[in-house]
């Protein structure tokens, strides 16, 4: 069924959501970034909306806050992840709620950090949150657990963040050390100009600290996560490992009981031993042993893809 | 939200729903095989009942057809597997459907080869059709599919067939002969003893077909499909294969134009050669790349997974 959307967060995901919209049959009302908006009742224009923000103009003539008096059924909130408060995320997410309107997330911020706040305002609102694009991209990963119920899962279990992956990988293949390795993946986009999240295992930590919140029903934020990135495996680890028919991975794992991000050992040719920026999870059920997923975990579309499967779930307004 | 289930067949598949509707809140109020049937609109005593089939006992004092007359919301369709006419199964479906009820089916039969028929009873229903448990026991396949629509999916590929898969791997393994591992295989319980549709690869092209119908939206039968087997696998293809790096599975592939089956030589290392019984699909989509999952494609408890994650995402009434 055909859903207006307010789109908040003009970025790559933003942008990939508005544009593909059309294709899952939805409207886009609204589109705003931190500056401005693009507001029609009828639909945007997206074509010409992402061409302004790709010249550098303005989406549009309105105020971002004006997208809250839209009429729209979904809010996707698609703004940069922010910790501690997780604002203005959670805020606006919070202001869909309170106005009866579901909010799906791409911004993990809100549901890592204040899972437990933004369910009990869920719980007082006829709108519903949902999640998915936060974990894994296009990765099926919160849906399966949804559908299994969560109370069948045990553990989760993964490599969720493409760009440690992808250095990792590198640094075994080619013998190379990890500030080389770092370089080529900023050239290629794989990292961003600053990659601390990516590499410090945060990114990764609030990904599985949002798995905790699912399998546990609340009572996690990043604080809880025990977190150690990538910077400090030297080149000579991934060699030595080699001998051994292994490699080196950051791999996260989310339990009821708690969270942990560090590198690890993994058979060099197992399931874990992702390559490239390719992200995998394992889930491990009660009932039906362990299911692996893999597929690309970031990235405009495919982000895209994640949120418009949730806003396919929603119940009608 | 709990939903009465009148399950027909109490094989492994009927009675592991029966045995797990408990833990997803639902309510089991009738149990059928092909000779009788318990039957109780408070919800039948699922131990006893499963216990009395173990026995050799009748579930029940009722006879089967009787199933129809109780007061139920999802008719769960776990008879064998049928082809041509796929009867008795394709009538129970269609008998929910004419009384608006749900059908969530295990039973590959209807939806492999009367999907248009089976379709357009639901079209004239308040009951919707829900079939994850007929491909890939407790993989997300179907809702995965169904999640990113069947237009965002271009093809799928995998293995499907677990029998089939843990007699080459054996064969590879061990370089024994394909009648040696198929005893061991009768012997573990991993293939029946009559394991024809396991070997001949009609099982995995059910599920292709079935595929393949969920892709074009219909169209397809078990005629349409190019199959098989491995009976003619000789121990000397997988000497061959393994001296280049590959090993030979039995490959199925799902497009909107077709559907084949084959044994097929894949890298040794890569995603496909999965080992032992597992399955493995390959989802190509349009805007997010290549979805792998893989997990347990058969047995009581996984299949019963997906019927409950079917049972799960069913409208209300």
């Amino acid at each position: 069924m055909g859903q207006r959307l307010a789109i908040l967060g003009a970025g790559n995901v933003g942008r990939s959501v508005a544009e593909l919209a059309g294709e899952y049959e939805h409207e886009v009302v609204a589109l705003a970034d931190s500056t401005s908006a693009a507001v029609d009742s009828e639909g945007i224009d997206v074509t010409d909306v992402v061409e302004r923000k790709r010249s550098g103009d303005d989406l549009g003539e309105t105020a971002p806050e004006a997208v809250f008096e839209t009429d729209y059924d979904v809010l996707v909130e698609a703004t940069p992840t922010t910790l501690g408060d997780a604002d203005p995320g959670f805020t606006h997410a919070k202001r869909a709620l309170q106005t009866d309107r579901h909010v799906v997330l791409a911004n993990k911020g809100p549901v890592a950090e204040r899972y437990d706040e933004l369910r009990e305002l869920e719980a007082g609102s006829a709108g519903a949150i949902r999640f998915e694009a936060t974990v894994g991209g296009a990765i099926p990963v919160l849906s399966t657990i949804e559908d299994s119920t969560p109370q069948a899962v045990t553990a989760v279990r993964g490599v969720l963040n493409g760009t440690a992956n992808f250095i990792l990988t590198r640094m075994a293949a080619e013998g190379l050390d990890y500030e080389h390795v770092l370089a080529e993946a900023q050239d290629l986009g794989v990292a961003e100009a600053d990659p601390t999240f990516d590499v410090d295992g945060t990114d990764a930590a609030l990904k599985f600290v949002i798995l905790a919140n699912v399998l546990a029903d609340g009572g996690f934020s990043l604080d809880d996560a025990t977190v150690e990135g990538i910077q400090n495996v030297p080149g000579s680890a991934l060699e030595l490992a080699a001998e051994d028919g292994r490699t080196i991975r950051l791999i996260g794992e989310a339990t009821r009981d708690g969270v942990r991000v560090s590198p690890r050992l993994v058979p060099e040719n197992g399931a874990l031993a992702v390559t490239g920026t390719r992200n995998i999870v394992q889930i491990e059920t009660r009932n039906a042993g362990s299911l692996h997923s893999s597929g690309r975990g970031a990235g405009g579309p495919e982000t895209a893809t994640a949120v418009l499967s949730d806003v396919g779930r929603l119940p009608p307004l």
